[in-house]
């Protein structure tokens, strides 16, 4: 029983290495490549650890990092949706379930359903611990995208408007990270990085 | 006084970047390129989270997940050792330090002693959480070899005794996952995948 447990735990191990493969339109800094969504969620767990102290709502950050570390396991399958590509995102629901399904269904029962309880929960946005995880995930291609001459926004023709719109999630998690974010978005339309 | 903690949290979360542009000897399972050390803190985040219960002693898991999210983040500075490089082991200490104290060093006080201390517990390895954080460090390098038919091993001459003797610190946290782990690196060594 335990030998079974193990093996389907390794085999999930071993499945999403892939994740480290599925490209996003963001950016590194060094701008030598686009980040891949393993790194990515990396670094927006990073984000969760160090900012948290700025949410407006009591929260549990080991949550919130957990949940972030397993946001875009389903990617695997179903690619990277960019955030600004409304039409994608209206499409990418139902392949996103069925990748959820097989592959946190490589793991033990109990594992698999606290994983897609929490891949769930991020979905919904709906708790103190998705908001912020998806402020944070916000949060980062916005910084990438200030700190390289808007690249990914001006590649997409993203207007400064659809900015706005989209982090203005980051509010609805800590008003101070948001008071932080808008002034950047403005400068970055001023600046030409953002189309009119 | 909130206005430049944020500032000095921003510029660390944007320096850590550069861990996504170090690369490690380890291949992708795909084998199409190296892999970096912040998609590795990512994977062995990953894997403390599943395989925690087959750890042999009590611990606090999400202490293990932010260890092990931290725990390269020094290599920016001082680059990625390989673990069967004894003589590179040996030099790394001071470099490490400097890179401890440089890039923990832009987070405000509070949380650069925390991280460091994290990260010093890493390397000391003497509590449950560094334990497991190392054997899972140890762990998935080991599956990239055992999957890529011993790729960076190959390439570097390791030896089987080598192989036994670093992963060894993995039965020092699970007596399982070393039992698992061991018939690996054997059949390993009679596929010769492993140098004499």
């Amino acid at each position: 029983m335990t030998q079974d447990r193990l093996a389907r735990q390794i085999e999930f191990l071993l499945e999403i290495d892939q994740l480290k493969s599925v490209y996003r339109r963001s950016y590194l800094l060094s701008q030598e490549r686009h980040e891949n969504s393993a790194e990515h969620s990396w670094h927006v767990a990073m984000l969760a650890m160090v900012l948290a102290e700025h949410v407006d709502e009591p929260l549990d950050v080991p949550r919130v990092v957990k949940m972030l570390l397993i946001h875009d396991v389903v990617e695997i399958d179903a690619g990277d949706t960019f955030v600004y590509d409304r039409a994608a995102a209206a499409d990418k629901a139902e392949p996103e379930r069925k990748a959820a399904d097989r592959i946190f269904g490589l793991l033990p029962e109990d594992q698999r359903a606290e994983f897609v309880g929490l891949w769930e929960e991020y979905e919904r946005g709906d708790t103190p611990e998705a908001r912020f995880a998806m402020a944070v995930d916000r949060l980062m291609p916005l910084l990438h995208n200030v700190h390289t001459q808007g690249r990914a926004w001006r590649e997409h023709g993203v207007r400064c408007g659809q900015v706005i719109e989209v982090n203005a999630r980051i509010g609805a998690s800590s008003g101070r990270l948001w008071d932080y974010v808008r002034p950047l978005i403005e400068a970055a339309a001023r600046k030409g990085h953002l189309a009119e």
